[in-house]
């Protein structure tokens, strides 16, 4: 190929830079939306975000990027080269290949869908969001076909939150967690164990605040390059430069911040270890939903749930919210709740049974097998069948969570792939660095977060999900730590 | 001509729209980078900026905008598109005229240029920023020479923050400035009558913000499409769906803070003036920084410094930093201060002498009249000529402000032709609504806002700003009522 290289390749980079750019940029005035802007300025910045995914939109799928990854596949390039252009290949065959116009559709119809959705669910009023939903799902459908006509839309549609797990990975790992979990729930719902929330009183946002700044502070968060605030979904937003993360304050548990805030932390911590020169390509960008739940999951669990870390931490919680033991706070941190209907209220355990009945009504739906006016009814089955428990309101049940009205299927099973994956990379952690809990009782959380920047972060998109985890763990993908762990921890626990 | 109008004004306006949800998307990421952004984030925040204004600048520059413009320019439209395309002719042509390069080169010499500056302030050092200020008059010189080689280059960079004011005029109205001003302070400062700040102790900064958020309530500030907050430099950000303002506290000083408010709050009155549905083009934008100021001045001085003001101010005052009565905080408005060095610190009067001798050295540095080592003599000479104070260092000096290290020439007359503009148009206000220091006194403020939404705001930039002026008040641009306003009020004030 008589191609100049280095030109082609670093007029290629220009343009990838150009879109991470937009990209980032569009991140911003979304924290901001989220955490800043005054409500009128919607119109505004609805405008302004669409103005920028259309322009990142256009330099990814035109005629010049087609050149440039044609010209480049048949080059010789170093490995970091390769992986850059294998990701803005698929970038690029995936957006290209679904009609704009289509893309303009679903963007309308899940903006009109928010607003459906939430009256549906203020209303407990399913039957006025269906309509919209299996609008949606025909959206969607069509969207999966553009994109592989020959493929299970579910799988397509998985793929855009999970690019490189294949669903028959993911499925076989839910239902493990599925087989395993129903009675490892039921052996702890009928235990004579049972913890109890240490906190009777009601706290208000400022002290919680600040408790929470000294968590951030204890785990090291690096604040030159980050910010705390309060958002009413917590999430974390930024690049390796600037790692956001934000918070909600419960008046009457406390716990539930601090969960959040250690959770946010590990996806912050991902993001801050991204390399900086790498900023603005694939090799300075995180890799996709699983990974970067593993994240969060990781520190949320395997240091935010263990003694350890509650023995470290409760004289910051007791100056905060008045005595309180690290024995009372660990168990809290541990309690199993099974009656408890609300996904993001959810304990370690039950959580995956939420994600999983999710899973399987909207791959249900997806593939015709369920008509969505039947969704209430299988929700609720499943509940019952998984839970033990029978949400009474469809607002308790179906219309709980956002993501369908944003046609997000084949999002939620990244929630549990990822906390599976965290419990593979602690193990892996744990044979290199040792004892981390020990580590977490000194207030040592440097070890943890370099071995997981050495062998998780500094890599970006360098490689694909299982290679990264093969690379890291020296494994293929698996859920048996994840298993070993909860059975562990909560047979222990629970005196199983 | 054979095009489809319709269609081709159309197709213009989407590019026209991006254009400006590309730079209002640039003006949040400006205002997050000074209130909120952790340092650290400013490698990101600077590749995003660029990528923003590159893309503006290509949309504005290209091929298509010219054709459109073209072809819009032989075809019959109504005044709203004429004026629509005007702004966008007149854009697209004085950034199609200076080469990317040239737009570049100065974009890097002025980032450089901001930490020299910093140094040669910090250390007062004006031969370290010598090398550098010349280099960017040269610079500008340049961009000016591909703009218009047969105009005066500082004409062609004044027409950067001020296109439709000529030169001449603005010259001949700071000539009478300074003419007028020089014996009214001499005046001022001979009179027996001397008024003094009635604060003595120190306010901390939540004292002070929450006066400031009782004081811009008292105003109307829409909350709902606004925000106040803290930065280094007041100013006002946004659009018409939401128009931030910031403000900074001086211990010991809090009507620093609160001239603050009330001056970014007339500039956010005018941002959200603008029509909701012109957003995004030029009928939807704010008019150039003459008119701009003219907003802000209008509320600061012709509002903020009256008698009225004060006595409706003066409870909530008193609230938060312990009594002090109406009239002395009328007088803390209204001291003149001439031996005070720093613009930004300045009196009603002295502040446009200030600005005058910036006008009179820019204007020869860009001639060449003025050697760049001759800059602080010429300052000094000045400052002592004028106002009858000498700085004994160049910090407090010709380094004091950041304007040329941004390389900014043209932009300070903006200053005082604002505020000869607020007494004009407050003049036209009086005639049409009557009293409104009346109005004022009674908490009334919708009565001066909606004449200014009237006869300014909701124009956007349907008019040039000469052609404005006329609509607004029946006449031309003239200084004549702030002159008869400021030697009025502070001869009644200092008996002269």
């Amino acid at each position: 190929m008589a191609t100049d290289q280095p030109s082609q390749y670093d007029d290629f980079l220009t343009r990838v830079r150009r879109i991470s750019n937009l990209q980032t940029a569009g991140g911003v005035l979304s924290w901001d939306q989220q955490v800043m802007m005054p409500e009128g300025g919607t119109p505004a910045r609805s405008k302004q975000l669409s103005t920028l995914s259309a322009l990142s939109h256009e330099l990814l799928t035109d005629e010049g990027m087609a050149t440039h990854l044609d010209a480049l596949e048949s080059t010789d390039l170093d490995d970091d080269r390769r992986a850059v252009v294998r990701e803005l290949r698929r970038e690029h065959d995936r957006a290209a290949s679904v009609p704009a116009d289509l893309v303009e559709e679903i963007s309308e119809a899940t903006s009109e869908a928010l607003s459906v959705w939430q009256r549906a669910k203020d209303e407990d009023d399913f039957e006025h969001f269906a309509p919209t939903l299996e609008r949606l799902v025909e959206l969607k459908r069509e969207y999966a076909a553009h994109i592989d006509p020959d493929a299970d839309p579910y799988a397509v549609l998985f793929a855009d939150y999970e690019p490189y797990l294949d669903l028959e990975t993911a499925e076989r790992v839910l239902e493990r967690l599925r087989e395993r979990l129903v009675p490892l729930i039921e052996a702890v719902e009928a235990s004579d164990v049972s913890f109890e929330s240490p906190f009777s009183g009601t706290y208000d946002d400022e002290t919680q605040m600040a408790l929470a700044r000294d968590v951030l502070d204890t785990l090291g968060y690096p604040w030159e390059r980050g910010r705390l605030d309060t958002a009413p979904h917590p999430f974390m937003s930024g690049t390796q430069f600037d790692a956001r993360v934000t918070t909600r304050f419960k008046p009457d548990e406390p716990m539930d911040a601090l969960t959040a805030v250690v959770h946010e932390f590990g996806h912050a911590t991902y993001q801050l270890g991204l390399p900086d020169e790498a900023y603005g390509t694939p090799l300075g960008r995180s890799r996709d939903l699983t990974v970067h739940e593993s994240q969060s999951r990781l520190w949320e669990n395997h240091v935010g749930r263990t003694r350890a870390f509650w023995d470290l931490l409760a004289p910051v919680v007791s100056d905060h919210l008045g005595d309180v033991s690290s024995g009372e706070l660990f168990e809290a941190a541990n309690r199993v709740y099974p009656d408890n209907l609300i996904r993001v209220e959810a304990d370690e355990l039950t959580y995956h049974l939420h994600i999983i009945l999710r899973f399987e009504i909207e791959r249900a739906l997806v593939s015709g097998d369920l008509a969505v006016a039947d969704v209430p009814e299988a929700w609720n089955d499943k509940m019952e069948s998984y839970l033990g428990v029978r949400p009474e309101t469809d607002a308790e049940g179906c219309l709980q969570d956002i993501h369908w009205a944003h046609a997000n299927f084949g999002y939620f099973p990244t929630y549990s792939l990822g906390s599976v994956l965290a419990a593979q990379l602690f193990a892996a952690a744990e044979r290199d660095v040792g004892d981390v809990e020990a580590q977490v009782r000194e207030g040592d959380f440097d070890t943890l977060r370099d071995w997981l920047r050495e062998h998780v972060h500094r890599h970006g998109q360098r490689y694909t999900t299982p290679d990264l985890v093969r690379e890291a763990t020296g494994e293929a993908y698996t859920a048996d730590y994840f298993l070993d762990y909860v059975e562990g921890k909560y047979g222990d626990l629970y005196d199983l």
